[in-house]
């Protein structure tokens, strides 16, 4: 029985991994769509979001039958119930991308307002810390973890900063309001992405060293005791 | 053992509805701020933010405590692991409420741009959907939980108009565009926080009823059979 425990084990993680990689490839596909102005492209997202979706329900069906039938203890219950939160992390991470998808086929019945260097940049990170985040997963490091977390603040940083530089662009002619407001919005859901990638790796921190650092709630407990 | 663990469950019940009502009390507080331009209450909502984020680390215990030393099954592992998604989505909720009270700070600087009549009809239905599928859970029915979630598309709908009628006032009026982009996101923020609600919904509706509602499944596996 422990060897077939063992692979159902297996079995979850390469779901979950698939999962990751659909919403990966989700982001990667929206902003690709957003910078090269592929409307095709752009509602290929849409279209793909539906299979994240299945899969979040199926993830979360294996889940908790392992819940139910092998009742885990420890490291093994701390797996699964990071994964049911990385599932669901994952599943926003593709409604975001969509969310993004939609706002540039918006962006495409006008002109290309400005080039969107900050945006991609920041489109990059975002979509590193979600990489990064599984590959902690994968190899159940904790500093890694941690690490992509820590990101988290810089991308924050970016967003308020495409922020106000589009608000510049908006005062200097109404014209470019409409694709302003859309590229703020972008910015937002890129920026929700990186919360999500921050969420799995404080999942995975918990699941490796079984304490949190959620909230930033170890500076805090450090703090209290000087 | 088993008048001890209906005891642990009831803590954890008690537990969540405390949470539930720090984030209820959360939005209430924080749309209460932007419409009556109150400084102090928005800068109340921030400063209470780390109450809800130290019950949910505290609740997420719980909820792993029971599921290592209870290896609970059928109804109740539902319970737990519902309660587990639940107690998320209210955080978020408690986060969205601070981006609503940091945005109102922010329109503080400037006189009022328009009675915020949109803007309140549609918190006071985000409100009542998070109020309503904490109902749900507590009398554990599967109807409301259901209903709440279909309440979505309607916010979804204000929102959008709120969106387009604020994009017409910053094409009027270039002093009007930063006011207009703290309202489009706090429109925003309102749309997310009845889309947890939805998800309160949906995990509520799966603890009762043993099957899920999400991604419109149903709809979709009756299409399918037609």
């Amino acid at each position: 029985m422990q060897r077939h425990f063992d692979e159902e084990l297996l079995e979850l993680k390469g779901e979950l991994l698939r999962m990751a990689s659909l919403a990966e490839e989700s982001i990667a596909k929206a902003v690709k769509a957003l910078v090269e102005r592929d409307g095709r492209l752009a509602q290929n997202v849409i279209d793909s979001d539906e299979e994240i979706n299945m899969l979040e329900i199926e993830i979360d069906e294996i889940c908790l039958k392992l819940l139910a039938l092998r009742q885990p203890i420890a490291k093994d219950l701390r797996l699964i119930t990071s994964a049911m939160k990385i599932n669901s992390d994952l599943e926003r991470i593709g409604d975001l991308s969509v969310n993004i998808a939609q706002r540039t086929l918006d962006l495409l019945e006008e002109p290309l307002l400005k080039p969107l260097l900050d945006i991609s940049r920041m489109a990059k990170l975002a979509q590193k810390m979600v990489k990064d985040s599984l590959d902690a997963f994968v190899r159940q490091d904790a500093g890694l973890a941690r690490e992509v977390c820590r990101r988290d603040d810089i991308v924050d940083m970016l967003n308020h900063q495409i922020f106000r530089e589009l608000l510049t662009y908006m005062l200097q002619d109404p014209r470019n309001i409409h694709r302003s407001v859309d590229l703020i919005l972008i910015g937002r859901h890129l920026e929700r992405i990186a919360d999500h990638a921050t969420n799995i790796g404080e999942d995975v921190f918990y699941m490796v060293q079984g304490r949190t650092i959620k909230h930033h709630i170890e500076e805090k407990m450090a703090e209290s005791k000087k």
